[in-house]
């Protein structure tokens, strides 16, 4: 029996990104609607993805990350906005929540039309020995920020537990304020979610400045004294530390979701249609939370970022006023950036990695050029992995690493991705160029070139110094080969290729290398074009050694 | 009947972009072809949009314009490279170009399986009372280059006549030369291809340096003595001058094409088909000189930029050796890119003004967003004009105007328009966000969401503060709307709307405005939502005033 209340009336779960959206969106839609916006913590709407460089003290003003207050979203949209008020249970049948006051531990029963869950997502916290130690810190709220803040003012030494997308940006803010940080990662790599040579300039830049990396070693447990805290590896390693970051991944609110029967995908999260409607219509579900599929091979995934969930938040409110006029979520491609002191690194769509799990078939392409036209001063190098399906060139993914313009590459992947876009159509984008810009051939175009070259047979790529075979001729000039030289490579400059051709051994196969991964190119064709079967090994020195 | 060449030749007559291509990816096809690359001029592929950066010293080294030298090109492309050599004519029965040596005056005659012409655009000269005084200069190769920056060494007083991209770049230059300079153009704005509110802010940025604007005038003539020069504008201004850069816009250079027969367009351009061929199978035609198509209206267009050029010329070198394997040109949607000051505007796409010439139905919006997260250091507002048809919401084009991330966001609706996308697709494209980059809604999701919403009924918009009607209410905090007041309206902050409804005439529209056109489309669906007729000004202060 649907329970009707006498206003029409939205509850609303979580009041940050997906909730805050939703109830925004709502109520453009009605001013006559109740909206109830109930949140567990003090406060709503802030920016969770500020947190860490609040910490640090790029962001100076704490208020700054408040986006809203509860008063803010009462004046601005005259919400019912309750705090410090946690939703207990919820009754499908009569349609509603009971919910518990965190100040007085009252409860109330609140009935609802539509429900919209935005619980989000929490760090994992294993159970280990001595997990429980205050000294040990994750990141989710304002709360916790402020915790970290005070314990980093006295630590000296920090271990950051996890070098995903937070832990990250927690080494470099802490390293910012002068403390010896150690970054442990149970993945032979940071970014796990990247393909490991994209992301090695982001371990440069961490080593660079002094932040001490450990690979493939988890944490087991720790051991607590009054004065001393040491954490332990898998591997016996035994760290010291006054202050601990666990940043090891999250895991969805489902709870509540759980105990109403909602339908959980395979790792928790709440399923929901294009609409982000839960198996109950009256109930959706939005962000860090819920399951949503992605458009590139039509499969369940749950992306916890900040933007899938605002526009989620903005899709229930819409569904719930137009009914399928609304437009569909259109599923996450995982977009996701992170820079790392001077050196940013992302990502859109699918990694070779999890193509590779998927036994999904692909081709991929990693190019170097620089980030404006090359003659105008502050040019830099943008490395970019592409990733495409060999049967029609649709393209599958990117990732991007380099010093400048990382965003915006990634930016024309993620809208190239949603357009369908193949690698002919990224050979031939008509992107903006002035000489502080782009490029009259943009990496993304040259990309696109590269990527085509291998469909077309005049680019047989070698994807490391390591998979090349016996005869490696580096191409780059006398001196930049004396000053790097490459392991088992013979120097012929490209300029005196030509009339060297009888150095090498036409019945072995020919692996080229130079710099940036243009030149190799360059001097493959000319072999190939002499007969030989010629390898340019991409990316060059550059993203090689 | 055909004329065969022992070996396979190609001759490039022009050997900057769209040549300089066209030769090096003939040569990575075959290593065998003779290719003789023919130009005019003593420089081959040097950087044209350079020229004026270092005419202002931001780029120090003339030798960085220089990208390749014709040694450079004979070294690593074994290309037949031919400077200050001219193509004096085509016979296409014989297969022949003869070309005299601009040295020795000898001619020759060369004969090619397949011609490419690259011959360039070059910029306009009126004939005009004074036009050939020497201290009357335009931009286009190195020489004019050096001719410049002598000039300017001695010049106080310049006038740059011609405000589109490079009478921009050239005042911004020798603005920062120290030099007193005056920029004339005859259209009411700068930059007469994009919309005119939209190039306000590079008008206020050239004006704030010192740069002194003449609009809806043009130049007349000049007055000319050994000591003095003047500029009479057609209002009969007279202005004096040092120097004058003329760039007023470029002629193609057809002379060659128009005498062999080749078939010209409306604007003297060369018509090429998909593979850049002319009517004659064996002549391909690339960059400025030639007409391609617009992809978005299917018309003819003709786009003078260093990047159609460079992938045009790639294009015809491909059809040369691949046939119809080759990718085909898929014509060029005119994105373009200017930096003036700190102040960044671009285009992509069809503006409003060239829609409404050619009476094509469209709908448009213009939104301002922060180019990164507002709460993290240096974000700067993006001004982003969207324009998509009203059938089918593709987008027809954008402009965008700021201080930071306008590239980006031209790149990314340059993108969208390459895949066809529609409003509903901006809404929901999932772009990097992390603080320094983005925000969890980019300024491209929001127009996306306000062309939805315009689409949807939920958004009257009204573009100007001149189209709205008696009742405006200005809804910003009561301290910013005495700042800075807004003609006519009344102030009743967004935060007091709901309680002061009965201060507004119900039976006359309300047109709401803010300071960047977000609260005020927030308080017209209050307004709305309560029966009234409620229209928001696009933009709001910060676009408007």
């Amino acid at each position: 029996m649907k329970h009707s209340t006498s206003t029409h009336t939205i509850i609303i779960i979580g009041g940050v990104a997906g909730g805050a959206s939703a109830a925004a969106r709502a109520r453009r839609h009605s001013e006559s609607t109740h909206i109830i916006l109930l949140e567990r913590g003090p406060d709503v709407s802030f920016a969770n993805c500020g947190l860490p460089y609040h910490i640090g003290g790029e962001i100076t003003d704490r208020a700054e990350l408040n986006v809203q207050t509860p008063q803010s979203l009462r004046d601005l949209l005259n919400l019912d906005v309750r705090t410090l008020t946690e939703a207990i249970s919820i009754d499908r049948a009569n349609k509603t929540v009971v919910v518990r006051d965190l100040s007085s531990g009252e409860e109330n029963t609140l009935a609802y039309d539509q429900l919209i869950l935005s619980p989000g997502a929490r760090p994992l916290v294993p159970a280990m020995p001595g997990i429980d130690d205050p000294r040990i810190m994750t990141l989710r709220n304002l709360q916790d920020t402020d915790r970290i803040k005070a314990a980093a003012a006295s630590a000296h030494q920090v271990l950051v537990i996890g070098g995903g997308f937070i832990g990250l940006e927690m080494a470099e803010q802490l390293n910012h304020l002068g403390k010896s940080v150690t970054l442990i990662e149970r993945n032979p790599q940071v970014l796990p979610l990247l393909d490991k040579p994209m992301v090695r300039p982001l371990e440069k830049a961490l080593e660079t400045q002094g932040v001490h990396l450990i690979f493939s070693d988890g944490i087991a447990g720790f051991e607590a004294s009054p004065s001393s805290l040491h954490a332990i590896l898998q591997s016996g390693k035994k760290l010291a530390a006054d202050l601990v970051i666990l940043s090891i991944g999250v895991t969805p609110e489902n709870t509540l979701a759980k105990n109403a029967g909602l339908e959980l995908g395979a790792r928790g999260h709440i399923v929901t249609n294009q609409w982000q409607q839960t198996n109950d219509p009256d109930i959706y579900a939005v962000g860090d939370a819920c399951e949503t599929y992605d458009p590139i091979f039509q499969t369940p995934v749950a992306i916890a970022l900040a933007g899938p969930a605002n526009r989620q938040g903005r899709t229930a409110a819409d569904h719930i006023f137009m009914g399928e006029r609304a437009i569909p979520y259109p599923g996450s491609i995982g977009t996701a950036i992170v820079r790392v002191f001077h050196t940013t690194a992302g990502i859109t769509g699918w990694s070779e990695k999890r193509l590779q799990q998927a036994s999904l078939p692909y081709q991929t392409v990693t190019v170097n050029a620089a980030s404006h036209a090359s003659y105008y001063p502050g040019a830099e190098t943008v490395t970019l992995k592409l990733l495409w399906n060999p049967e029609n060139g649709r393209i599958l993914g990117a990732q991007a690493v380099g010093k400048d313009g990382v965003d915006k590459r990634l930016d024309v992947i993620a809208t190239a991705i949603r357009g369908n876009l193949t690698i002919n159509d990224l050979a031939h984008l008509e992107l903006a160029y002035a000489p502080p810009f782009g490029s009259a051939k943009d990496v993304i175009n040259i990309a696109g070139f590269a990527a085509c070259n291998i469909r077309d047979g005049f680019l047989l790529p070698i994807s490391g110094i390591a998979e090349a075979g016996a005869q490696i001729v580096d191409v780059r000039p006398a001196e930049s080969a004396a000053r790097q030289p490459i392991p088992g490579a013979i120097n012929i400059p490209l300029t005196q290729l030509r009339k060297r051709l009888d150095e090498l051994d036409r019945s072995l196969p020919v692996y080229t290398i130079c710099q940036m991964g243009k030149t190799s190119y360059f001097a493959a064709r000319i072999l190939s074009n002499h007969g030989f079967i010629a390898h340019s090994i991409l990316g060059g020195a550059h993203h090689q050694l």
